[in-house]
């Protein structure tokens, strides 16, 4: 077993732990609580605990990857900003990795990690640009260089959901209006389908008989319902998918990709996402770049740790 | 003279052409009418017969570099498509410079090569992530990753103008609404302008003697009024300003550059733009990248040619 590594992909309730060979391929994969607020700190022990497990198992990586929700410092290995994981901010994980596992360990934003995983694993023909959008409670993002993962000058690239739309438009969670994810996070397609079902009380029987309770409406009870013809869960994600499309045209127009992939549990939702996004680029006159892109979603749910620890795998054969 | 370049930037009135050392230093520089409506290939001719003259004179230059108004196909050299050189489009520059000069061509959008210019001559600490924003008639841009320009899947990167801000608002030469560009570009700022004394007829005593004919407007007579205290003019630079800062901002949020330049011809109105596109990036509360970011015009106003003449030397040097 050479040359695997640890990714680790920590979000809000859960992190989910995998060991990975230098192919992508999932050898092992575990899930821990975060329990975000008991600090970063026993977070860390906590992980140390089942790798020594994992070791006494025959599991003996070379490097850990980490993927963090938040403003990462890559070069020093710490958590700058998080307004995901409270107390986090400010601790060194490189550190406390190196010096508890003695492992080269790569500290990166979650978004990132998922995307450089979707990148290695799921785009075959590896296209030379790409932008990598994460769909779920927020929106992220990422974008591949020349092959490479473009962190830029303070490792903040890729923050796609905080480019804004609408400039006096719905409250985000960051504090700004308009932000792309006010609209396209999971919090801004449920208040999407909660504005449209108080405004058509007659309207949206199949989405009202899935989702009896208004507070459990969600993205995927939303796909559910628009594959069975619902017309408000098909006009929550035609209006998704068409502020998705204006937001990241603007991307597209700047940055000229190859391949747009969306990641994360909201982009299941496929089609009912990539088709109003394709309408708004082809709409747009200023083509080229929007006619060239190719739009696609990743598969692996378990992309953030794949990328995470190939990064590790990178980072250490000094790419 | 081992070495030198010629850069030719090509503008829809004027072309300049310039003999350019490796270090960016302008060592003769000639104009002539673009002509456009003649067609490509006569264009061509006369630049041939210009640059005879000019070898006669000792000027061997070992590569030439164009900057062409469009979206160029950089891989092949020609002129994918272009609404300010009609009858252009589809034309291999490379090729024909080529068989008439023996020299190796590129052929670069404009903007890039400004941008790239402005990074090679004036960033002397040669940052590693820059964003360049044209300011003419148009607005264009150009991105520098990792030192090297991005020239993205076409050839089209950079075409910032085109990123739209408002989904329903002005409209643009490129046929859609709300561009950056229906704001910031020359027209655009005109526009606000003549909206703004047309609505305050008591205000703008000292923009109205400076321009008795509205028709006469223009970014450089707004630059001297407001110099002098003009409330209207300062007023369209507010404007102005934040909407490129609004524009930018979703740039730098996902690009994450060490610096943002701008160049071009209204890129002189100086700290009447750059003060409201900082305001505008203070303000967001998305913050790493917008802090980080540094502003800067550059004040090189033949960097078009500069920054051509640079990047064919580099394509010679297999960079």
């Amino acid at each position: 077993m050479a040359s695997i590594a640890l990714g680790v992909d920590v979000g809000g309730t859960f992190a989910k732990i995998a060991a990975v060979s230098p192919d992508g391929k999932i050898l092992r994969l575990d899930e821990m609580p975060t329990d975000a607020g008991d600090g970063a700190k026993p977070f860390v022990g906590r992980l140390l605990r089942l790798l020594q497990i994992w070791r006494k198992q025959g599991i003996r990586p070379s490097a850990l990857g980490l993927g963090l929700a938040g403003d990462v410092d890559h070069e020093h290995g710490c958590l700058r900003l998080t307004p995901n994981l409270p107390g986090w901010q400010g601790f060194c994980f490189r550190d406390a990795f190196k010096r508890a596992l003695r492992l080269p360990a790569v500290v990166e934003n979650d978004a990132n990690a998922a995307v450089w995983g979707a990148y290695a694993t799921e785009l075959k023909r590896r296209p030379r640009h790409v932008i990598g959008v994460t769909l779920g409670t927020g929106v992220g993002g990422g974008l591949i260089v020349d092959g490479r993962l473009h962190r830029g000058a303070t490792g903040t690239a890729g923050e796609i959901g905080h480019a804004r739309v609408a400039m006096s438009g719905a409250r985000c969670h960051c504090g700004a209006r308009g932000c792309l994810e006010a609209y396209a996070g999971k919090y801004g397609i449920v208040r999407t389908a909660r504005e449209l079902l108080r405004a058509r009380p007659d309207s949206g029987a199949v989405l009202r008989r899935l989702v009896p309770n208004l507070k459990a409406l969600s993205p995927k009870c939303l796909k559910a319902a628009a594959d069975q013809g619902d017309p408000i869960a098909r006009e929550v994600w035609r209006r998704t998918g068409t502020v998705l499309g204006w937001g990241l045209a603007n991307v597209v127009i700047v940055f000229n990709p190859d391949v747009l992939v969306f990641l994360g549990g909201v982009s299941r939702a496929g089609n009912w996402i990539l088709d109003p996004v394709r309408r708004v680029f082809h709409e747009h006159p200023f083509g080229t770049s929007l006619r060239h892109v190719t739009l696609r979603c990743a598969v692996n749910p378990n992309g953030g740790c794949v990328g995470a620890a190939l990064l590790a795998l990178e980072d250490r054969s000094g790419r």
